[in-house]
C-alpha cells in the first residue's frame, strides 16, 4: 500500500462504516463497469455520500462521479460549487461536472420547485451524456421523516405521508435510513469540510420551520424515534400505495369503456371493490382522462352515485361532470 | 309549542347546528323505537353530544338515555358523576345510570388503559342491560388528530395511524368531523356549564401534550388545518386498512396449510402479492396462530426467506420460528 499522510486516512468510525454499508446495499445490483453519479451540493449529507461512494464503488467494480448543480441562486454559488467540485476530485470521484441552471423565481412553481425541476432535468441530463446506470441522492432519514410531516398538512392520506422513493427510475437515495447526525459525524470522522448552505437556517421555508422546531417539540413530547417512526410510515405507505397501483392497473381496463366524450364505469365493479379502492380507482381515471387531481371531499362525492344512488343530478366538478347513467357512472369533460 | 323561559330555548346557532347534523347523520340507519345511550363525562364533547342527542332522538323516532361511569379515580368522581347525570335529565335523556367501577392503577395497561378497559365493560353491559342499539362515543375531531400523531410516534405505518373508527359494533363516534371548539361553543350557547376534567391539563399525560404542545407547534409551523389534515389521513387510511383486511381473509385459506406444530404459507402464493400485502399476510398469521404482533423489522426477516431465499437458517422470533421448507414458508411455536 502507498504511503498516506495520516490525516488523509480516515479511521473505519461507526459513522463511517454505516454511511458506507448504506452505500454498498444501493449499488449491490448495478453491473460491473458501470458509472454512478453523485449528486452533490457540498453539505454534509451529499459530502458524506460522494465520498463513501468513492470509497465503495471501485470496490464493486464501478465507477463513480459527481455532478455539481450551480443554481445560481445565492451570490457565492459559482464559488460554493467550484469548492464542491474540488472535494469531489480530492475524495477520488471522476468525473466530476459543474452544471450551471437558470431557475426562474417567478416561475409557477415557486422558487423551490423551479430549482428542484431545474436541478433534476441538469442530473437527467448529466446521467444521459455520461451513460450513467444510476444517479445517487443524499436525502437522510431526517429529510424523509421532514417530508412526512409536510405531507400531513396536506393531509391526503397514504398517497401524501410516503415521503421519497429509495429507488425510483435513474435516481437512488442510499441515506434514507441513515441519520443526519451520522452524515456529520462522516465528515467530521473523515476531515471533510462540508459546506453550510444559509438556506438551511431560513425560516422562510416551510421545510426550514419543520426541521427547527416541528420535530424537536414532536420528539420532546412524544419522546425520541419519532424522526425514525415517520421514516418507517413512509416506507409502509410508499408499499401500500404501490399496491393499490398495481390492483388498479390490473383491473382498470375490464370496467371502463369509452363513451361519447368521456369515459364510463361499472357501477357494479366499484361496488364489488372495498371503499379503498373504489376511490382510488375515481381518481385514477379523473387523473387519466382529464389531468384533474381529485380532493377527497369530491371523490366522495362521486362515489355517492354509486353507493347512495337516489337520483341525484349529475356532479359538476373541477374540469369535467359525473353522472349515473343506468349501470354505469360517466364522466366528462366539462 | 308551550311557553318556556328564554334562557331554556336555545337558539340554533352554527355550533348547534353542527353537532345536530352530526347525530342526526349518526343515527340515521337506527329503526324506530331503538334506544340510544350517550356516554357522559360531563365534559364540554360529551355535554354537546347528549343535549344534541336528546334533541335529535325524539325527532328520528329513537329514545335516548345516557350512562356516565364514575371511575373513581379522583376525589371528587362520585359528585362529578351525580351532578352530569343531572345535566342529562335536564337536557332530556332518560333513562340516565350512573356506575362506578374499580380501576387497578397497578394494571399491567397502566392507569389509563385499566380506565379505559373498565369503562368500555361498564358502558358495554348497560347498552345489554338496557337492550340499547347504539352507543354514542363523544371523540372530536381534535381527538382524532391527537390519537393519529400519537400514533405516528409508535410508527408502523397505516395500521397505528387510521385513529378511532367512526363505527365499530355497538360503539359510534358521531362527532369525529366536529372540532373540539364547536362543542365548547355549543355548550356556551345552550348555556351548558361543562365539567371541565383537571386530567386535561395534566401534563404527564402523552395526550395533553400532544394537544397543548405539538399540535400548537405544528399549526403554527405548517399552517391552520393540520388536525383536520390528520383526521383525514386516519379516515383514509382505516379504510387502506380495510381493504387489506378483506384481501386476505379472502385468500388466506388458500395458502396456508396446517403443518406439524405449526402453519405452512406457500411461497408462491406470497411472491405473486405486492409487498405491502405479502407483510400484512406474515402478520395476520404469525397474530392468528400465536397471538404475536410482529414488528416490521422482523416481517421483514421472514420475508427474506421468500423473496431473498439463499439457504438461510431457520429465524427465531418471539414467540415462533420461521424457517423456509422447499415451496413453504413454514412457522412453528417456540
Amino acid at each position: 500500500m502507498p504511503f498516506e499522510p495520516e490525516e488523509r486516512r480516515p479511521r473505519l468510525t461507526p459513522a463511517i462504516a454505516d454511511v458506507r454499508r448504506a452505500v454498498r446495499g444501493a449499488c449491490s445490483d448495478l453491473a460491473d463497469g458501470c458509472l454512478v453519479l453523485v449528486a452533490l451540493s457540498g453539505g454534509a449529507d451529499s459530502l458524506a455520500l460522494a465520498a463513501a461512494t468513492a470509497f465503495e464503488a471501485p470496490r464493486a467494480g464501478l465507477r463513480a462521479g459527481a455532478v455539481i448543480v450551480d443554481h445560481g441562486l445565492q451570490d457565492a454559488s459559482a464559488e460554493v460549487a467550484e469548492r464542491a467540485a474540488l472535494r469531489a476530485r480530492e475524495v477520488g470521484l471522476d468525473p466530476v461536472r459543474v452544471v450551471r441552471v437558470h431557475v426562474d423565481p417567478a416561475s409557477p412553481e415557486g422558487p423551490e420547485g423551479a430549482a428542484r425541476t431545474a436541478r433534476y432535468a441538469a442530473l437527467a441530463a448529466q446521467a444521459s451524456d455520461l451513460g450513467a446506470a444510476a444517479v445517487l441522492l443524499a436525502h437522510t432519514l431526517d429529510d424523509q421523516a421532514e417530508t412526512v410531516l409536510l405531507g400531513l398538512a396536506r393531509g391526503s392520506g397514504a398517497a401524501s405521508l410516503q415521503g421519497m422513493a429509495a429507488e425510483a427510475g435513474l435516481y437512488r437515495r442510499p441515506l434514507l435510513g441513515i441519520r443526519r447526525a451520522t452524515t456529520r459525524a462522516f465528515c467530521d470522522d473523515a476531515r471533510l469540510e462540508p459546506w453550510h448552505d444559509p438556506q438551511n437556517a431560513d425560516l422562510s421555508y416551510a421545510r426550514v420551520r419543520v426541521r427547527e422546531r416541528a420535530l424537536p417539540v414532536l420528539e420532546a413530547e412524544l419522546g425520541p424515534g419519532v424522526a425514525e417512526a415517520l421514516a418507517r410510515t413512509a416506507e409502509q405507505l410508499r408499499e401500500d400505495n404501490a399496491a393499490f397501483q398495481q390492483m388498479i392497473e390490473e383491473t382498470i381496463e375490464d370496467i371502463v369503456e369509452h363513451v361519447e366524450a368521456g369515459i364510463a364505469v361499472s357501477v357494479s365493479a366499484l361496488e364489488a371493490n372495498p371503499p379503498a379502492l373504489r376511490g382510488r380507482l375515481v381518481r385514477y381515471v379523473a387523473l387519466a382522462e382529464f389531468g384533474v387531481a381529485l380532493e377527497r371531499v369530491h371523490v366522495q362525492a362521486v362515489l355517492r352515485l354509486v353507493t347512495d344512488w337516489r337520483g341525484q343530478k349529475p356532479l359538476d366538478l373541477p374540469g369535467f361532470t359525473a353522472a349515473r347513467e343506468g349501470a354505469l357512472l360517466v364522466l366528462r369533460g366539462a
